[in-house]
């Protein structure tokens, strides 16, 4: 940076900015990067927006009701398990939400702990705020460290279940198990939790220091409308009310939020159809010879090999090069050794796949 | 908080959280409280949100570009004045600005120093961050204090201007005397500029520490949908950018943005509009013997007089009051001595000034 500009915090001029999946601009990609749901959200969602909009937009000049209330309501609702409006949080995205954790409880001297790997974006959220990470890591096995979670002494930690990008998911009683020893912020990360056989929701009646964060950008198929939440004790609900902004997301969102958690049957069927592409693909990939981790989620970790049998980071990066050429995105993670020789793709319609796969098929005949 | 609980940070526990003005969710209020536009936006508004939506909301599943980047083109190009979108940063409205403002220039050690009384969200947000604030004080006249200013040590500034709540504007010449000794960031939140004869955007060119941060929640009618931005030398937006979410703003909250920004004849004739509206119960309030400042904004500071020729907080008060029992809400800001014995009203339409100067009437009578 110039030496003639005001200079940011030093903390702020070292960080290593985080790097979202790539969104190209222009058409004729396969997008198998972001695990975006391939279908589209509930048609209630379109219509819930127009009826928001109005006939000439004239509700988008009030503010939105700052609490999203009504959606907080129809949240609880949702889940059941005893919980009430006062047990949510709305956000902008869940990211939004894991930024408001972070602010209210991690500093240099109270470091959030958490699995290595798991989603990228938490050392950098505590980066920003100048604070500090532990990595708490997995083995190749990519089982739950249950003990070390148990007696780690951070004062919050962020488990992401089902994992990414392995796509591993872990047992509640594994959570349990945690939660009977660990006195700090249990933070359970669920983006993929409706692909997943179990969630952590119904632990929350037992266990006040558990969160428990959701998005609606992967299986609500809704990434474009930035909503996420966090179920919560009130109390922890009230922090995160104190750091988050009053009017943090749009009128427009908070409505298609609503109509889309409502249509429970059009989600259950969109989570069967992805969960069926995503059981197939991953035998057929296993039954190929490449190690893949049984997912839980709407992508697939995947180990590839080339026609020598040889796998790695090198020839993952081939994979992927060649998927490039090819217009077809997919995410390739080289900066740790249990991910550089994976490859995480997302799960997409029947047809993307087969086309995935042809691709696939031919990369093996030319590697 | 409950001792069984994890307990955040001690600065959180400590925050006074910000109070924005009350949404009522029950119809029946006239609303002059939080400077929103009485208009309905520019119709293109609806016809891009209903664009971008689709007929089934299938582009909702995509995750939007996380830059805004046309978004900054449109904005860019608005603006001219040798603006590219590299001088461009689109937030969650304005109020993201300011906090990635905050969160990458202000700590304990970095104070950010603003003129008092302004918007009262700047305080708040330094306390989320445990930063420091000092304030630089307005005298009743409510002139800018350029000396003070031009000579203070924080590496940051931010003024309101034209000022909340007093409604007052300051002239670019006062600003450029500022800029021409002050060396650290001069942050301009010119929420209310499309309402005041003069903007600090001109003097970019000349200023690489100067930033300018606008909304489209006022003049623009669209405080439903969360759009500010900052204008800026590139290596500042470039900070910003690092601190700020990949993905802070929606499909439809870009859309409706662009939209809106390139039909400038329709928000030319409201802002006329509006202005001729404040103008008129501006001169007829004054007339009256209530002093009120003049206004280069979308409200109205002023101070009542009731039947005896008193007025002050209680006075200011028992107006509130009165009118809140009419279903009428303004905003009240008991906190500082040189607010506490007025009232700030949005400028609403001429139907609604009309009711509110009736029932202000009733309550001169009543007084």
């Amino acid at each position: 940076m110039s030496s003639a500009l005001p200079q940011p915090l030093p903390h702020i001029t070292r960080l290593h900015a985080y790097t979202p999946g790539l969104q190209p601009a222009e058409t004729g990609w396969t997008k198998l990067n972001t695990n975006e749901c391939p279908y589209p959200p509930s048609p209630r969602v379109a219509e819930a927006v127009m009826r928001e909009l109005g006939a000439d937009g004239a509700s988008l000049r009030l503010y939105p009701n700052p609490a999203g209330a009504a959606l907080r309501e129809t949240i609880a609702a949702h889940h059941g398990c005893g919980l009430a409006a006062a047990n949510v949080c709305v956000g902008n995205g869940s990211d939004d939400i894991l930024n408001l954790l972070i602010r209210a409880y991690c500093s240099a001297a109270s470091p959030l702990a958490h699995t290595v790997p798991s989603y990228s974006l938490y050392p950098v959220l505590v980066a920003i705020e100048n604070g500090r990470c532990e990595g708490i890591p997995f083995e190749r096995d990519m089982r739950l460290p249950v003990e070390k979670l148990a007696a780690c002494d951070a004062p919050i930690i962020f488990l992401t279940s089902p994992n990414a990008p392995t796509g591993v998911g872990f047992a509640n009683a594994d959570i349990e198990r945690i939660l009977a020893a660990y006195r700090g912020l249990l933070v359970v990360d669920e983006a993929y939790a409706l692909f997943a056989r179990e969630n952590a929701v119904p632990l929350l009646a037992r266990h006040p220091n558990l969160v428990v964060v959701r998005t609606l950008s992967k299986a609500y198929a809704l990434a474009g409308i930035r909503i996420g939440y966090a179920l919560a004790h009130p109390e922890i609900i009230g922090v995160l009310d104190r750091v988050r902004d009053s009017y943090n997301t749009s009128r427009l969102s908070q409505a298609a939020a609503i109509a889309a958690i409502n249509d429970r049957a059009y989600y259950d069927a969109v989570v069967e159809k992805i969960n069926r592409t995503r059981d197939h693909w991953q035998a057929a990939w296993s039954a190929r010879g490449w190690f893949t981790y049984p997912s839980q989620t709407n992508f697939i970790f995947t180990e590839p090999k080339n026609a020598r049998g040889e796998s790695g980071p090198a020839v993952a990066k081939s994979v992927y090069d060649w998927l490039v050429a090819h217009k077809i995105l997919v995410r390739y993670f080289p900066s740790h050794p249990l991910t550089a020789g994976f490859l995480r793709i997302s799960v997409g319609t029947e047809a993307e796949m087969a086309l995935l796969d042809n691709t696939l098929q031919a990369w093996l005949k030319n590697a």
